[in-house]
């Protein structure tokens, strides 16, 4: 085998200084023996070195690449595809590879596709924030997170052993799941909250531009419920197109449940929503009272 | 002029000692002379008097009011139109009332309703928590939000005066609606954003019937988002029924928008989707920026 499975000892290219590639740096930094990012923005590569995130960042890809025993992607997925396609010509030699992709099937598909000589893993850290950029990063971001591991064709047990040592490393939480399967989960935990939130941002600015005091009456149910339609739009568009499919299920399936909570309204069945509304904040209740560990220092009010 | 506009010598007459009750009475009960309660519930009456929130709790509503100088009703909307209804008799000698109900049309023509020997004015501070209850009440709830009044043809000057007395002494900002108007706003930046929730705790929660696993891949922006479908059931059908056609329109906008997202989604129109994903970004960051003032400490990551 001719990669070893320590992390320590590694020279780690980054690509991608976003949000979550600059909350990895700073996170993975004390990990690594190396640290390089790539970024296609030359300023953000700038303040990524002055700021001492990582050892050197360069928006040429074959240069950052060179010489690294793991690349970690951390751009949008379909660029992520892309970068998969031309890694091969930019080391012959093979190396380790792991992405943060949101979507896992068409990034396992791309890894399946990488020559002999690569050992690669699909990853995707269930966290997040609703501003973009290195600006935004943290090194917090990932601590005590879900990080799901995806296999393929690709993987084999050292990049699964380099994997979980940096996941261990920036404190999150592994959990292996099938790639399809992630998909399937994720378009109702993560792309449906995304849709249903910039819907209701978008009814929102239609009001506020009929009436303006829509927004001083704004509270903090408002807030939280619209949050994330601030996401980045590239990197929701990507999610979107790579996921459709499943999107789609999960978006007709909630036209459906509106569609009857519509017919209830309209009629005033009253006893149809009393258990509708009660069945909801029995399953919120649940939820929270099931999940608090990770949400105990992050209680808010409304 | 029979009652006097100052607050701090008045005897206060509560009802409800549920979230946004239990919060008024933290907040308020220093400014006043005397803070009586009544809530349906004896336990809560016995520990909102052992608590010290307020100086006597009885679930006698005709004791309650006997001798207040201001009424002030902080019960889910259809029990405020039912005490509103009792109120001339338990008090022929009338009072000064306002009420914390989240629609005020309704409200505002029960009102109108008491006989001449009341002031009345509606209502509404725009802010909650997903939480019911005297224990999730804190004395910061109102602190820097908007308080919404909605005068009727019961309001006078000094109901007026005392409401604003009493929208100052919590540390909130007042905003004059008309009730109409008031209904309509809310319809789309509270009502809605419910809605909106509780749809997608109910997908989420007949998706995680089928696999389990969907609850460790739910991160903070699914816990954002579905957070207002841990709301009172109770509080918000009264919500919902007294505010039926403004929050049908809402819905059925909401609705709209949500087709036209799905044939986009199923044509694969890349075009059409990034556009409207790139519009609802800007609108979030100009609401953002625009009504930063509020949130600038309630920061929290996804």
């Amino acid at each position: 085998m001719r990669f070893t499975n320590d992390l320590t000892s590694k020279e780690v290219c980054l690509v991608g200084l976003g949000l979550m590639g600059g909350s990895l740096a700073l996170a993975l930094r004390p990990h690594v023996a190396r640290l390089v990012a790539v970024d296609v923005n030359l300023e953000t590569c700038r303040q990524a070195v002055a700021g001492g995130i990582v050892d050197q960042a360069t928006p040429e890809l074959a240069g950052g690449v060179a010489t690294a025993g793991l690349v970690v992607l951390a751009t949008p997925v379909r660029t992520i595809l892309r970068l998969l396609a031309e890694l091969p010509a930019l080391r012959p030699d093979g190396c380790l590879v792991l992405d943060l992709g949101s979507t896992k099937e068409a990034v396992g598909q791309a890894m399946a596709a990488l020559p002999a000589t690569f050992a690669a893993i699909g990853g995707h850290p269930m966290c997040g924030r609703e501003t973009a950029g290195l600006a935004s990063a943290t090194a917090g971001l990932y601590q005590g997170q879900t990080f799901v591991l995806c296999r393929n064709s690709r993987t084999n047990e050292v990049i699964e052993e380099v994997a979980l040592a940096l996941v261990a490393a920036i404190s999150a939480r592994p959990l292996f799941l099938p790639a399809g399967e992630h998909d399937n989960l994720v378009a109702t935990s993560s792309h449906l909250p995304y849709l249903v939130a910039t819907l209701l941002m978008q009814r929102a600015a239609a009001a506020g531009e009929r009436d303006e005091r829509l927004w001083p009456v704004s509270a903090s149910g408002f807030r939280d419920t619209s949050r994330l339609a601030g996401s980045d739009p590239q990197v929701m568009l990507d999610i979107l197109l790579t996921n459709r499919a499943a999107v789609l299920a999960a978006l007709q399936g909630y036209q459906e449940e509106l569609a009857a909570v519509l017919e209830w309204l309209a009629a005033g069945d009253e006893a149809a929503l009393a258990a509708w509304l009660a069945a909801a904040q029995a399953h919120y209740q649940e939820y929270r009272s099931n999940f608090r560990r990770e949400l105990a220092d992050q209680e808010h009010s409304s």
